[in-house]
């Protein structure tokens, strides 16, 4: 048993602390086809070498979304085996596409730490970066998440909460080197929508759903060798149900977001995530996006809109947020995720 | 709403018109090893780069069904989003192999248009032809498809209904270049059965049977990027099931012939399909094959069967095609398609 | 039917005689992709080819079970297809790692044979040789399995038992050419045991369990070309359930013994292996290890770990491995493998 990974208790966490993830994972063609074969992602950058290559990406990178599960994957043996709850990310920034072949590997910083006043568990702050096999940063993020104490009676750290940006700065985003949407091919992607056809307010309802099943979400996050054991194993909740990752749940919603966002080509950074809700097999997942900004970048042809994407358990047409009475996340909603993406202009 | 694509409706079809399908996808290595987890697949040419090798076949293509299905999945939003049914599909060709690294696009040309009499809905005739990156023809294939109307009251277009060949003529058949089965190891491929090993008229029962899963046709109908609602989403039909996309049962049936099939190395064209009966998970799928015709090729050693395959729910080992008594399609049948196929002489 | 492979029954083998395997695979990284979302494998060498170059593996080998399933899912058809159990393993040995871009091919002899005393069914002992594309061994191993007599009354074979080694001399293990766990990084590798750390009697629970689906076990025993029946056709048992092939049983071990055997990073050889009860969609498998033996080896830095690998349906903290009372194996066991696996010194 000694030899086992029990995970870090609450207490086991020290701000400044630094944590070497194992372990580490190359990435390949062979990731591209199976992601492509558990969500419906039709986006043409990551699904055609050739539109990639169009836009100045050769060669062709797989999915930021793809580069986060895998960097996020390593994190949980460390970070949150022991974790009540995956609380929220901030300030995470793609800092250059991932490409087959790449090896990624992740560190982790404890930037907080708050005890609960029920003294059981408390708040870890981490900021994770995922560096590639040339030691070159691919993406960072700040992520809490609440975690057991081992020891409820073991001492409570000085509280010390991190101040994280409401969202990166449009002039922080990285744009992949070489990016030029100049000669972008509306068409080939399929929709017209552009940069300029956006407004701050609009909501998009992204029409399409997907019924979720036991072995398609276990596969996707074994894919990121996540260990989470309530993701994959039915005796470890008392109600017999596997708990579906909340990154499966955000890749689904993305994929359906290419119903009227199929020219949100990148994601440049994530804001801010919560999962609201858990998902299980059975349900049928939709999503709807808000524009929240816009912002210019430096690249040719290319815009940012910062959205609001919200995955829901059954369809929402009224694309409702918050329950009005009580101001919190409206039933039914599973994801609210704040992202910057790229966008032809 | 007016952002995400609607699907076109059967007014929205006029005869000449060209549909240029996103989004363009690469077929890599990849998709060859999932096809592999979703279908009992053996044949030893899409199976062993070495063998293909061995055939002529060098860089190692994969199968036709990978780039049929790649091909076909693109045309789904712009022609079928809509569809009561997919009614036929004729002179399929493959006119070159798909290799890894190969990126498909797919266009389409409005060839016919009939309305039907209720005035709901027509039948739609496309010629949809599927390039790779250097503008070359992989395939071409005619389908034609029952399509709602928006507006039962819109007007009906003159009617055209393209002639369209029963099968495509074994002089018609494009044999992939430098294709040679003169030292053919038949010991390797799995089975001893050449063309001359096999009488037109003659019926192959092929035995195995699989039970169709929820998450595999999904997966596999994902992997084409296949938008169609009715595969993903529980709740787009009223009584719960999601039906299997007919794509899956053919790529089933197609590997379940390897046993007695196993030279049938290659398809070179379809020349006619039905998709007689919906499958759902739980079914269980077998396949038999009746030959219908064969012909020389001018490549060295190969010779083309022209076979009827036929998928049915449970076993029927009578292998009985229609009912005596209706003609239609006997109940059970799942698929009828008509293809060519190249084996060693 | 004639044309389809009722596949070998017991009086149709004979000691000596040498069955060539169809049909040749070439594994790729597609295959490790589709492995990793199956089995939640995550030790260093086959999950990063940064880490793998570090210990002189470059190019970037294949988990050896990858290898393993593979080279046994072709002997299926021609050995086990009429298999009542597949009874054990012997003398399993991976002399050199398996390559994306490798093809497989394999090749069996009979080494011995006895019909059992109902008359019915009789053991065939064979052993097994996969080779790659330059005619190398790439490993081999033998097995024996019952398998039905088509003929009740055809004659009993003269009894040939072979003599099979208990387990492979440690002496007799191969190691990869250029294999140097000198600079080992035990933080990338996920934990701090070496061998050094392990003392034979040595009991480990593994801790983790997976709750197994009808879609990922017929996936990855698919994606082997492995036929038999029972693993793909609920309609080929009476109970109406479909059985697990036993390898994708020895992977989830494999793969869930990483929590405490993280550096245990190659396997050199099986020594035995049985399934020793059947398991099914739904079972929840746990693993322990049992360190039975240590030996040093003639590479840099790499030692050996002779080590029982125990697989159960629900979690055994007692880690029994037999029956008290009546010296079977207990209830609950699904698999005792016996292997060496090599791990830094």
């Amino acid at each position: 048993m000694s030899k086992t990974n029990p995970g870090n208790f609450f207490e086991d966490f020290s701000v400044g602390q630094v944590l070497r993830h194992a372990t580490p994972r190359t990435v390949t063609e062979g990731d591209r086809a199976v992601y492509g074969s558990l969500y419906p992602t039709r986006f043409a950058v990551p699904s055609s070498a050739q539109f990639a290559a169009s836009v100045g990406l050769d060669p062709h990178p797989v999915e930021e979304l793809v580069a986060f599960h895998v960097a996020f994957g390593k994190t949980v043996p460390d970070i949150s085996l022991n974790a009540v709850a995956n609380l929220g990310y901030a300030e995470c920034r793609f800092h250059r596409p991932v490409l087959p072949g790449d090896t990624l590997s992740t560190t982790s910083e404890v930037i907080g730490l708050k005890q609960n006043s029920n003294g059981r568990s408390g708040v870890v702050y981490v900021r994770s970066t995922a560096t590639n096999q040339r030691g070159e940063v691919a993406l960072d993020w700040a992520r809490w998440v609440m975690v057991h104490k081992r020891d409820p009676e073991a001492p409570a750290p000085e509280t010390v909460v991190p101040e994280l940006a409401a969202a990166v700065a449009a002039e922080d985003l990285v744009l992949p080197t070489g990016l030029d949407f100049t000669d972008y091919d509306f068409a080939a992607a399929g929709e017209p929508h552009r940069f300029d056809d956006y407004e701050v307010g609009e909501k998009i309802d992204h029409v399409d759903g997907v019924t979720l099943t036991e072995s398609e979400h276990q596969q996707a996050t074994r894919l990121w060798q996540n260990t989470a054991k309530v993701h994959f194993n039915a005796q470890a909740r008392p109600d017999g149900r596997q708990l579906i990752y909340g990154g499966h749940v955000i890749s689904m919603a993305r994929a359906l977001s290419f119903n009227g966002l199929a020219n949100a080509q990148l994601i440049a950074a994530i804001n801010a995530g919560a999962h609201t809700a858990p998902a299980f097999a059975g349900d049928t997942v939709y999503a709807w996006s808000e524009v929240l900004d816009k912002a210019e970048t430096s690249a040719p042809g290319v815009g940012a809109l910062r959205l609001r994407l919200v995955a829901t358990r059954d369809r929402d047409e009224s694309m409702t947020l918050r329950d009005a009475e009580t101001g919190k996340h409206a039933a039914g909603v599973l994801l609210d995720l704040d992202y910057w993406a790229l966008i032809p202009r």
